[in-house]
């Protein structure tokens, strides 16, 4: 590689810079064990699972390091747990990079070692990638797309049409550490050392769920974009019931609180990035919840609510700590801008 | 969705607006199928394959539509191709949105739609998607990932390892025609109207040479950026064999010809999107272009080379049409920013 500190637009060519980056940085950082040269331009696994679970998606988190973890990180725990909650295993991850002409180098390093770090502890490869650099106003540093592939639990039975009446409505721990977290960084406050963002993989708690309880757990997901608030409202609208949940049963981290006052923002509505929200049937609830707690991410894991009757309009409702009701709606638009 | 005819930073909130997006926009131009409200964190598909292939690709060409083409259409026949160079079929694909606040809902349709057009041609559906907006300084319009699956053929004995000496070295056809009608547009020059880009799905070529030749079909490669420079000198070095081919063989487009000398380009070294390189044993080379040119996408295609002797340090050589010899290295940098 050329003695340059930063990247730039000659990296993205395809020739032999391109190759160097690949070779010398990025291979190496990702850990993934691929040997130079042996880079096709696909990927060949070996599956024997018949149901594979297929996802994507893109990062944009500004900034690229915050507390907890860095948009390596972010990108790669997204993905398996976007594969985790539709009951799979992950199986391999691709990567695609696009990179700002004038990326520090050391910063590109630094987040693709996370990267695959996370990789690592999730138990999956990166098996493919591409790297793209464009001028300096044409991105915000970095850009990283993942897909990811899974193998899918042959117990799980998940979906929207699965929910009954009664069944219970559990969350693996506290709201929006990962937003106050990006949130806090961005603005310059400065919150005490343990608002990190909760930036995890949660494919442990999710398979652990299913190889358990099997068809009693009726849906999974982690609440992202949106929070509990659009988690929720999906779920009530998609299975045509309505879903009640208890303010006071809901796990509090209180520095994200505090951050989340000092902001304006609802927890409710604020991106969590390492938790999942499992609906399971009644009787179940409390094995699931005595599983989740013994895993390190689901330690403080609680019922918050169930499942109503179906109806035509359906509607979540909250009952306040204060003993009223609010109605829980899915977020408009755009509280939080480059949170994941 | 709103009556804003433009992207707003609240479409990507992850709320109400992004799933009308979804639901009005993304999912009725690809013609994916989906219903709405069954949209999962991923897609389950049903496998019975053994060998899968993997692979992803990030989009960032400039202008977003080109002669022959826009950046939807390119992003699903690239990743096609990738899919089909290494023998594989392919079975879905996932597409991931960065989307600058402020793009015309209209031109995002219009691209989209060429996506899902390019998709159903190639008889593949994008099954799992994700959208980001960022702020109007964050990307250049529109950014596209997409990972793709695929079927490995059962027959697919591809490698670099797998070179011999005397291997045919085909292209499917003219060289260039990607690289020159993009830079054509974003120079403002006027080409004659049959300057476009070739951007095409390949897999029908590529499979039909796996099916019809099995294991004497040795590696293929679609020579996109570095064009086939770089793939001939990647090739040569992963083989760690010389390779030789006559500028004569290789087929031309007069016009892409003539605007590559108007721009001081090289059309080796020049983008090709929907191309075919494939090396295939000296006595099956004739029935491997005759298969080709049975094709629409390889009506074109030539032997233009051979491979040589194993050597330590291996070189690419090509015979010019005066008679004297080039050695064909690997592009160092960056000869055309954004051409894919």
């Amino acid at each position: 590689m050329t003695d340059a500190k930063h990247i730039q637009l000659a990296h993205g060519g395809g020739g032999q810079l391109t190759a160097e980056l690949i070779e010398e940085l990025i291979l190496p950082a990702l850990g993934g064990g691929q040997e130079p040269g042996q880079l096709a331009d696909a990927a060949v696994l070996t599956a024997r699972d018949e149901k594979l679970a297929f996802t994507t998606d893109s990062y944009v988190v500004q900034p690229l390091e915050f507390p907890g973890g860095d948009i390596g990180k972010l990108a790669v725990c997204g993905t398996v747990n976007d594969l985790a909650v539709v009951g799979a295993q992950p199986l391999a991850l691709s990567m695609g990079l696009v990179i700002q002409d004038g990326l520090e180098l050391g910063l590109l390093r630094r987040v693709l070692e996370s990267a695959g770090r996370a990789a690592r502890e999730a138990g999956v490869a990166i098996v493919t990638g591409d790297t793209k650099v464009v001028g300096r106003n044409a991105c915000d540093g970095l850009l990283i797309n993942t897909a990811g592939l899974g193998a899918v639990r042959p117990g799980a039975a998940l979906g929207f049409e699965r929910l009954c009446e009664g069944d219970r409505i559990i969350l693996s721990g506290p709201l929006g550490e990962h937003a106050l977290a990006v949130m806090s960084q961005r603005e310059g406050l400065n919150f005490s050392a343990d608002l990190a963002s909760d930036c995890q993989p949660i494919h442990e708690l999710a398979l652990a769920l299913v190889d358990e309880l099997g068809e009693y757990v009726r849906f999974m997901r982690d609440p992202t974009r949106g929070g509990l608030a659009a988690t929720l409202a999906d779920l009530a609208s998609g299975a045509g019931r309505d879903i009640e949940i208890e303010e006071s049963a809901i796990p509090v981290n209180r520095t994200a609180q505090a951050a989340a006052e000092m902001l304006g923002l609802d927890l409710l509505e604020a991106a969590n990035e390492g938790k999942l929200v499992a609906v399971v049937a009644e009787q179940t609830a409390e094995r699931a919840v005595a599983i989740l707690a013994g895993t390190l991410a689901g330690r403080q894991a609680a019922v918050i609510g169930k499942v109503g009757p179906a109806r035509d309009d359906p509607i979540v409702e909250m009952i306040t700590t204060v003993g009223g009701r609010r109605v829980v709606q899915m977020p408009y638009g755009e509280q939080l801008p480059r949170i994941c």
